[in-house]
């Protein structure tokens, strides 16, 4: 974060003070081909754990090559190279897609295209009681230096069944945050995190449970709503996916054999 | 919104009950060539005023043609068929970027590109009273029905000077929320929106911010955190931002002389 100088008013009157603002920067991952470089994707996003969002988005996008280097650029912290002998395969995977009929633009072909490339997540472990996940925004809350300065900053973690967060990542965009622990488990040789559970500050949206599930994770604990879609594609892949995770409450969308009454 | 049958746990004890969840489903832009159809964007949004979201991206991409034809699908609603003269410069500006040096890929990178292409919005208004800027953000609420049953959709409002709501939408996505009243205005022949106020029930990211300034619009209040980016473009376009806005409270992060003290 930055400090910046800001007017506050609050109570009817002005302040002037400076105030911690969340780093809102550009990352480009450029990959090189025989025709010249591409950009392969730009995200917006807080700059730390570059190595890991960039490996995350990779993995959530179906793009992770078997064979690549990827380094950082000598001159420019917003851009990383990418180099593999599958780039013919990169370049096609990110670039426009040509449509060919009305079929397949809806919720069920966006699960229907999840389905094609990633498999239900295994869960081995017992069902996790209920009090654990309803803590874990709590835990997750208090390893979230920046929201706490800037009030700006989503956080994902990732958790073990007895309640356990192994990493936790802050970013000013929710997905981002999620593919930075998603990447720090494959830097890790974690993948697929059989037996994980997956913490997000925000809401659950598609790409939410998306991300999760092309990481192997089976339960996902939202602090705030799930979309329609979450819930059918959690139903689909058999994900179980718990929002309004908050003061002891929490709501299950779907899968609740993995949430137990045990205290 | 649907309603999906759901589990929640409160103060100890499970309900079996049914939930309002807000809608997401992909909306697919396709744009037709004399090489056949091209994706122009997929958007994950809440279905409604879809032409006015299609219309306020558009804008908002700098890709919105002097001619064009915007229709729907006959036979599924998540797609539309855009037909323009301009489909070559559409295609391109839509396409993966060939990039030729690290240059550019930093915040003040993003700014110089949205200089490049649009100019800083015109206020000819008396500066707005700060009690009316700490009010929008309990009148924009007022006016999501759909957050108020789902607690999953964001809001996006157009205000004039006076503080009087003009549109008001909601999504499942902060962006579409903002490419939605963004878009009604285009239709309505009121771009640019010299003179009116964005009010975002979210953070502002250096998206949102892009998003007011393609639209005109000088003055951004949003509920939550701004970001570096976000205050970096606002003080570029002399724009105002302003953030944390609930309880009687605000921050101005750029363009202070938009706010006055008066009651």
């Amino acid at each position: 974060m930055i400090h910046l100088p800001v007017r506050t008013y609050r109570e009817g009157q002005w302040y002037a003070q400076d105030d911690a603002v969340a780093v809102e920067e550009p990352l480009e991952l450029r990959l090189h081909t025989p025709h010249g470089p591409v950009a392969l994707g730009v995200l917006m996003r807080t700059p730390g754990h570059d190595r890991e969002l960039l490996l995350g988005w990779l993995v959530a996008e179906g793009l992770l090559p078997t064979g690549f280097t990827l380094n950082d650029d000598p001159e420019n912290p917003n851009v990383w190279h990418l180099h593999s002998p599958e780039h013919a395969r990169l370049a096609a995977g990110a670039r426009l897609a040509v449509s060919s009929s009305a079929c397949g633009v809806c919720g069920s072909g966006s699960v229907e295209q999840l389905l094609a490339r990633a498999a239900p997540p295994t869960w081995t472990a017992l069902p996790i009681p209920v009090r654990v996940l309803t803590g874990l925004p709590t835990s997750l809350r208090e390893r979230q230096p920046g929201f706490g300065a800037t009030g700006g900053l989503h956080g994902a973690a990732l958790v073990v069944p007895g309640g356990q967060l192994v990493c936790t990542r802050e970013d000013i965009g929710r997905h981002n945050a999620v593919d930075k622990v998603v990447g720090w488990a494959h830097a890790q040789g974690h993948l697929p995190l059989r037996d994980h559970v997956l913490v997000v500050s925000s809401r659950a949206g598609f790409e939410i449970v998306q991300k999760a599930i092309t990481a192997g994770i089976a339960l996902v604990v939202a602090v705030g709503a799930a979309t329609t879609l979450a819930v059918e594609t959690a139903a689909a892949f058999d994900v179980t996916l718990c929002g309004f995770t908050r003061d002891g409450r929490l709501t299950v969308y779907a899968g609740p054999e993995r949430v137990s009454d045990g205290a």
